[in-house]
């Protein structure tokens, strides 16, 4: 197995390299040259004809991309600690919320960050990619409002899906982090949300 | 177990259906007056805080929503015939086909939909939800791109992930029906993709 990647602060690279140090998993690594374009170039696009990092290679020569996906082939591997969950409706729910922060977390930052954020704009530019500033902002108080409805969501439990340290806090955590990256600090208020990070921040895959 | 849901046209309630159908599995449900906005209201929102349908009550009386997850919980309940994959390889490469048919065709389809199609202009300006229908046509540029690319990657397999009928075909199909529900055909020259298409709106499944 190898494992394409960088190191870079972008939600997903860091996501398999958590889930890793969770499971305590060693892959060979091999980097991809993100700042001279190797991810578009024809070979890279063998890989993944997406043109994204991470991509996990498989002994028998098939290509895995998509984080969450790679994640998920690694826990059938590895089931110890359960990161996807073990019964059916430990499964359900830490999947449901794995999309919840994707879909309301996630999505909102990835508009922000294409349409709105400096460092997007020469590449956009270059790429032909048209942006939308005003669909950013939009996003942006999205965001804020989506990040104080996940605060009200965990009130009484330690982690996103519950009681249990799982994949939805590694897509949560990757992605609050980002946006701190992008100098979008939580919400003042959202004490709850502060306090998670705060745990899951300490925990020796964080720095991954 | 119950399931609150309607029968409508929206890629979301038609996958667990579908899903339901390929697994022989019947669920006793109660039905959701989205014309009246049931979803909008204080007691809908208790069992889904996102005012989306569908969602399964469990018989613990959790509540579980995201169509994929809800499908998920009832693969690991009900795991013959295998729609998610049995073999590590198997999930990871179809968990990767269902993120690819619903990030590269769903999500800009879904754009197209909120800030261009004549339907959603009125719920729109009813719930203050800006539209930006440049925005809007650029994504519904990228959809064609995108299923030029998805029927290239289908080349000499029968389904979406490979040989054999799975989740991503289920996405795949709901996304691309409700596009011609849009009056967006799929593009001329996509012969797999119209062949695939045939093949699995063949199945009895299709019409749940």
């Amino acid at each position: 197995m190898k494992l394409y990647d960088e190191k870079m602060p972008a939600p997903n690279p860091r996501r398999v390299r958590i889930f890793m140090a969770e499971k305590g998993i060693a892959i060979p690594l091999e980097r991809v040259a993100l700042a001279s374009g190797e991810h578009k170039s024809e070979r890279f696009l063998k890989r993944n004809p997406l043109g994204q990092i991470p991509v996990l290679e498989l002994d028998d020569g098939t290509y895995l991309s998509e984080t969450i996906s790679i994640c998920r082939y690694l826990e059938a591997l590895h089931p110890r600690p359960p990161l996807f969950g073990s019964t059916p409706k430990e499964i359900g729910v830490i999947d449901m919320w794995i999309r919840r922060v994707e879909l309301q977390i996630g999505a909102p930052l990835s508009q922000v960050w294409i349409n709105t954020h400096p460092y997007t704009e020469r590449y956009c530019a270059m790429m032909g990619i048209a942006r939308y500033p005003d669909f950013g902002e939009d996003n942006r108080k999205r965001l804020m409002d989506r990040l104080a409805w996940l605060d009200g969501e965990i009130a009484g439990r330690d982690f996103i899906a519950g009681d249990a340290f799982t994949m939805a806090d590694i897509a949560a955590l990757t992605i609050v982090d980002f946006a701190a990256f992008m100098t979008i600090p939580l919400p003042e208020d959202c004490a709850r949300l502060k306090a998670w990070r705060e745990r899951v921040s300490a925990r020796p895959s964080a720095s991954a």
